[in-house]
C-alpha cells in the first residue's frame, strides 16, 4: 500500500528559481493529499506529473503567505478545468473569507462540491479518517496560530497466506474472518490455526509534518517514533537567535527534536533563502541525528 | 529612452510549463509598471533578472485570478525583501479588500510606503501622470468590470543640435529656452533662429495594453495610430462563438482592430491552453493586420 510524500517546494518565505515555498503531496494508499499550498504549487504538481484532480484534501498549516498563496490559484485550475469530484480544505477559520472573497469578486462559481472544513491549529485532534488512516493536527510553536500534521495508519489485518488459501481450500467468504484472527475449520471438522494461515498484520506507518516552528519538545509526545518526520530547519545554529526571534528552527534543533522523538528519519525543509545548497544544513542537523536527508522540490519519500 | 515591454505570462486562465498566465513589464525611461501579476509573477521577473524592487507602480486589470493572483505574493517578497520605496497599486476597489484580509491574517505590517488606488475600469481615464508619459484606462468589454491600460508619451521638446551649441557658444542657462522654441541671440545681438539650432521633438510613442475583451470597436478612439497594440487572442476563429460567449477574442478579431485603429505593430497574447504553439494564431490574425507577432514568456519588444 503506497504511501509516500512528494517535495513541491522546500523554500521558505521567497520563492527562488530552484525552491519553491512549501507544498508536499502525500499519497496515502493512491488517496492524495496536498499538504501547504506556495504560491506556484500547481506548476510544481504540473512539473511532477501529479493531476489536479486526483488531489481531495488540501491542509493548511497556518496562513502565513509561503504556505497558502497558491490555493486560490489551484482551486480556480481545478474549476476551469471541469473538475466533478469533491474538494476538502482544513485550514484556520480565515482561510474560508480569503477564498471565497476572490470567488466572489471573479464572479466564480465552482463546478464542483467544496467544503471547507475549519481547524484550531492550537489543539492535537483527529480532523481525518477513513478505514486505513487518520490524520491529526499538531500543535505548533510560531509567531501565529500554526499546526502540523500527523498521519497514522490504522492498525491492519492479518495477511492471510495465498499458499494456506490453496492448501485448504480456503472458500472466499471466510478469507475476512481469517484477516480478522478466526482459525479454519474444513468440512470435515479439521482446525486450522489462524497463526499457520496468516502472517502478522503490516506494521502501522506514520508520517509527521512540522513546518513553521520554534523548537519545541511539547510536540515530542505526538510525534514519538514516527517512521519519518518532516521538520523545519529554516537557519544553521550560528542563527539560532533570529530563528528563536523568528519562531522558527536550526538544522541542530531538528535534529534534536527527531532524536528525543526517537523517530525512524527526518527530512529538513523550510530553508532560508541565504543558503545556495543546503548539504551544511543537513549535517549539522546529522550531528544529533543521522538518518536525516533535505527536502528538495520532486524528491519522493517512501515511508517503510 | 526606453520604453519596452517584457512578457512575463503569454498565458490565459491556467498556467503551463511553457506559458504563465498574464503579466506584463512596461519599462518607460526606466520607471517600471507591471501590468497585471497572475500567480507565478515574481518568479518570472526573477526569471527575466528584473529585480522586484525597480517596479514602482502595479497595474491590475481586473478580478480573475489569472490577472492578480500572484499580486499579495509578490508584495509580500517585496516585504520580506526589506523594500524602503513606495509602491502604488492601481486597480479595482474590492483588491484592496483582498490585499489587506491577507496581510491582516498573516500579522504582516509592510515596511514599506504602500499605496492603493482604485480604478474605475468603465471609464477612459488618466489614472497616473509624469513629466513624459501619462497612463489611461480603456474600458474593455469582458464578463466582470475590465480595462486595459494606455501609455501615451507627452509630446517632447525640441532637440537641440550639439555642434550648434560649440559653434554659437551658447550658455547652459539658454539651453532649456531654446528647448521650448525660443532663437538664440548672442552678444552682439546676432539672432539665430531657432529651426537652425534645433531639431524637431521625438515623436510621442505609445503603448496599449488590451487583455481579455471580446470584440469590441468601442476601444478604437482610444488606441488609434497607437505604436504597439496588445491585444488579447484567447481563440481561433473556428471557436469565434466561444469567445464571444466567454467575452473574448479570436486572433482574426485582434488582427481586424489592430487594422481599423489603425496601429503601427500588434502583439497578440492570453492564448487558451489548447495551443500547444500559438503559430496558427499569428498567422489568422495577420490575415487581418500583417504586422503582428505573438506574446512569448521572456520576449523583449521595443517600442519605437
Amino acid at each position: 500500500m503506497t504511501f509516500s510524500i512528494t517535495i513541491l517546494g522546500s523554500n521558505s518565505a521567497i520563492p527562488t528559481l530552484k525552491r519553491n515555498p512549501t507544498a508536499q503531496l502525500v499519497n496515502h494508499n493512491e488517496r492524495l493529499f496536498l499538504v501547504d499550498c506556495a504560491e506556484g504549487t500547481q506548476i510544481q504538481l504540473r512539473r511532477n506529473h501529479i493531476k489536479l484532480q486526483r488531489i481531495s484534501r488540501i491542509l493548511i498549516s497556518h496562513l502565513h503567505g509561503d504556505h497558502f498563496f497558491g490555493l486560490v490559484g489551484l482551486i480556480s485550475s481545478m474549476h476551469l478545468l471541469g473538475r466533478a469530484r469533491e474538494l476538502h480544505v482544513y485550514g484556520p477559520a480565515d482561510l474560508d473569507e480569503i477564498i471565497n472573497l476572490q470567488l466572489r469578486v471573479s464572479e466564480t462559481r465552482l463546478v464542483f462540491p467544496y467544503f471547507f472544513h475549519s481547524i484550531d491549529p492550537d489543539k492535537h485532534e483527529l480532523i481525518y479518517e477513513d478505514q486505513r488512516l487518520g490524520v491529526y493536527t499538531i500543535p505548533m510553536k510560531h509567531s501565529i496560530p500554526a499546526c502540523g500534521f500527523l498521519f497514522r495508519e490504522k492498525p491492519g489485518k492479518r495477511r492471510i497466506k495465498r499458499e494456506m488459501v490453496i492448501e485448504n481450500k480456503i472458500p472466499v467468504e471466510q478469507i475476512e474472518n481469517i484477516k480478522e484472527g478466526a482459525d479454519f475449520i474444513d468440512e470435515s471438522g479439521r482446525i486450522v490455526k489462524n497463526k499457520i494461515l496468516t502472517d502478522e498484520p503490516q506494521l502501522p506507518r506514520s508520517y509527521a509534518h512540522c513546518s513553521d516552528t520554534a523548537y519545541n519538545e511539547a510536540m515530542i509526545p505526538i510525534i514519538r517514533e514516527v517512521d519519518l518526520l518532516y521538520h523545519e530547519a529554516t537557519f544553521m545554529n550560528d542563527r539560532a537567535a533570529v530563528a528563536a526571534e523568528k519562531f522558527h528552527s536550526t538544522a541542530r534543533e531538528a535534529g534534536l527534536i527527531a532524536k528525543k522523538a526517537g523517530v525512524h528519519k527526518l527530512i529538513i525543509g523550510h530553508f532560508s533563502n541565504r543558503y545556495e545548497t543546503v548539504r551544511d544544513l543537513v549535517d549539522e542537523a546529522a550531528t544529533e541525528f543521522a538518518n536525516v536527508e533535505a527536502a528538495e522540490d520532486g524528491k519522493v519519500i517512501e515511508i517503510s
